[in-house]
């Protein structure tokens, strides 16, 4: 067994790193509190005895070498970078996890034929350079790195400059590396395991997702002296496409979601009508056919409501991947490690996006969930116990370990 | 007849000054802009002779003297602060005019029993800081000198403090100054003139404005993760109160409009959904029963779509004026001097607030619409021509100094 107590000090001491508002963090990709993160973890690894690689997007990979200088290496991970108003968990787990996974080998003297490797993904959140996951999207060659460098902020800020600004552009070719496998312990960020009282989620699918960023075109003009027949309203498009993706993801029930999470109102004045709508609709199902058929009846239907209000719109998909499923090995030795160790589990489908969906494109990869309290995530109120991370890891040490060969 | 031309070259002088990104103005109450602004209408102010207070709220009033020294000043104004982007001519034009009256007496060398006062109204667009015209809303007494510091721009800073800031906290008492009445000169802002063909119009009443801030409350929550069932989705809420709203005004057509202008989403994450927005509602009509069931009905509406999505919904009303009816003798003044001049005129409804609606409260008050091109205001495009700038102006003098008496 992990030392649960280590585990749960190092997320404490994670989390002090770019503090949030209420309880959580903000620790935005790139930014300070990002840069400064990633040294606690890099002095972490190095008192453990990783060596440490960087990549050019700025992924972070600490190295535990194994017996056998042919085998490719295990690789175990998730991200340190949160949402701007995140938890301590989300992302954070995954990594901490795999650290003391390498802690706790150290301590009972473990040797593997396969290294090991702890990975910090850059730029798993998406929220301040969309898409998400776009470190492992490069590593997995989805992306090119000149696409990704291009990324850029609310304020216009680049990706690739805010990566050298932080310090943190490393040299390494980005997907260079060859995987044996690689494993990611995540929060499951929705409320089944908490439901069935489950310990253990034992992750066989991904869902599906689409971001279709939308442009709609109105006409500014003034909200008091322009009658109500020579608006070109483009806010009202938007009230109308938020109750139109509502609708598409009813329609498809059970298993899609869809929603708005972000908008910008051009100019954003209270006497101004809207002369330009910026909002970005995140729809997600398991199905590769409902995913696409949600995709096109929305865009369609946004068609149908802008036309008749004059409004122009136009639609950029800025994040994408379709619905993965897990290397079936893989999931089984998770599945049976948490049988092995006592761990009540079940079979889930991850509700959000994983680095692990861009790494199952390469290798053999798969999940292991732990539950929080209400499914709460993107909250700072995000929420897990003490013992629901140990048994994660305790799934996740054993798991890996016997992936790596002792 | 008023110079055409130099009246057009101080527009174009002033628009030099916080230049917009389309060819219109950011130069919103209080910043730099702002400040540059007021230093230009000042140094021409002191070149026409004119002798300048300020008060407490900011507001400059430049004094042609009069021959009666116990007759209370006409006052003419308007305002040069803009919206962010704003065009060049809502606002600027009723001072600049103003200017334009005394630099015309000046050349034909008339005098006038009463004095003769142009006014610049500090935030008058309400942009930055709402409510819009604060600083006349001061002067008359609706608001207090306390409360206006209070109000915060979108980051926070204040009015009390941003005016100290630019250097334009002046030591007049608000409102200690007695009018023997007010005129304003200013763009339509809306469609009517235009279409009707007319370069004047005799403005009778103002319509009646509620500016509703709403805050719904819902739950931040992973957009991929979490179940359609599970959310309180604000956003959601929003899309049906932009609906909603639409509804009402059609529902009291005609005369009466609504809409929203700004919202902020929080946190504004792509894949969050929000948990707090916040938006402002804009309703106006000239019918004080119509402004009053409007009022009540958006706010009923709103919560009865708020309670089955769980979203918790406040609102606060930080704009409020009742419907204006300005004084019959003034705008009598102003028809016939419309008709003398031979200018096609008609009368009009004001569609947008104006300082001249506080004014109407301390004293008898009017106003003078020119037309512009599709009625397009609020917007860096706004236009309008030499020629209608300098009608609407030709009228201004001689209904001004009919009323200073000659
Ligand atoms: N796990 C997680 O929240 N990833 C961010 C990408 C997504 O929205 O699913
Ligand atoms: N004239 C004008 O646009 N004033 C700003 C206040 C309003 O929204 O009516």
């Amino acid at each position: 067994r992990v030392n649960g107590d280590r585990l749960w000090d190092s997320l404490m001491d994670m989390a002090k790193i770019g503090p949030g508002i209420a309880g959580g963090n903000n620790r935005q990709t790139l930014t300070d509190a990002d840069g400064e993160g990633r040294h606690l973890f890099q002095k972490w690894c190095e008192e453990a005895g990783l060596t440490m690689g960087v990549d050019k997007m700025g992924t972070m990979f600490a190295t535990r070498p194994g017996t056998d200088p042919d085998a490719l290496p295990v690789y175990v991970g998730s991200h340190l970078d949160t949402q701007p108003t995140g938890g301590k968990y989300d992302g954070v787990l995954g990594v901490l996890a795999g650290l003391e996974v390498i802690r706790t080998m150290n301590d009972l003297g473990i040797k593997t034929r396969h290294p090991i490797v702890v990975t910090n993904w850059a730029n798993e959140e998406g929220a301040r350079f969309a898409p998400a996951m776009l470190a492992s999207g490069v590593f997995a060659g989805v992306h090119s790195l000149d696409y990704a460098y291009g990324r850029k902020d609310p304020d216009g800020k680049t990706y690739g400059d805010e990566l050298k600004r932080i310090g943190w552009l490393g040299e390494e070719e980005v997907g260079a590396r060859k995987m044996h496998a690689y494993f990611e312990y995540h929060i499951e960020q929705g409320p089944i395991l908490e439901a069935e009282n489950k310990q253990i989620g034992v992750v066989t699918h991904c869902q599906g997702l689409w971001w279709l960023e939308f442009t709609l075109t109105g006409k500014e003009a003034h909200t008091g002296s322009t009658p109500m027949n020579l608006r070109v309203n483009a806010g009202l498009a938007f009230g109308r496409i938020l109750e139109m993706v509502q609708e598409v993801a009813m329609s498809e029930q059970p298993g899609a979601v869809g929603g708005v999470g972000q908008v910008f109102f051009s100019p954003n004045s209270r006497n101004v009508l809207p002369g330009k709508v910026v909002f970005t609709v995140d729809i997600r199902t398991p199905s590769q056919e409902k995913l696409d058929r949600m995709r096109a009846k929305i865009e369609a239907e946004a068609m149908k409501i802008c036309e008749p209000l004059g409004v122009g719109c136009t639609v950029e998909a800025v994040g994408h991947f379709d619905p993965v499923t897990f290397d079936p090995t893989l999931v089984e030795r998770v599945r049976s490690a948490a049988e092995k160790l006592g761990y009540s589990h079940m079979d889930i489908i991850s509700g959000a996006g994983h680095d692990a969906c861009w790494a199952a494109k390469v290798a053999p990869s798969t999940m292991i969930f732990c539950p929080c309290v209400g499914g709460l995530s993107h909250n700072e109120a995000e929420e897990i116990s003490k013992e629901w991370a140990a048994a994660g890891c305790d799934v996740l040490f054993h798991a890996v370990v016997e992936t790596a060969e002792i």
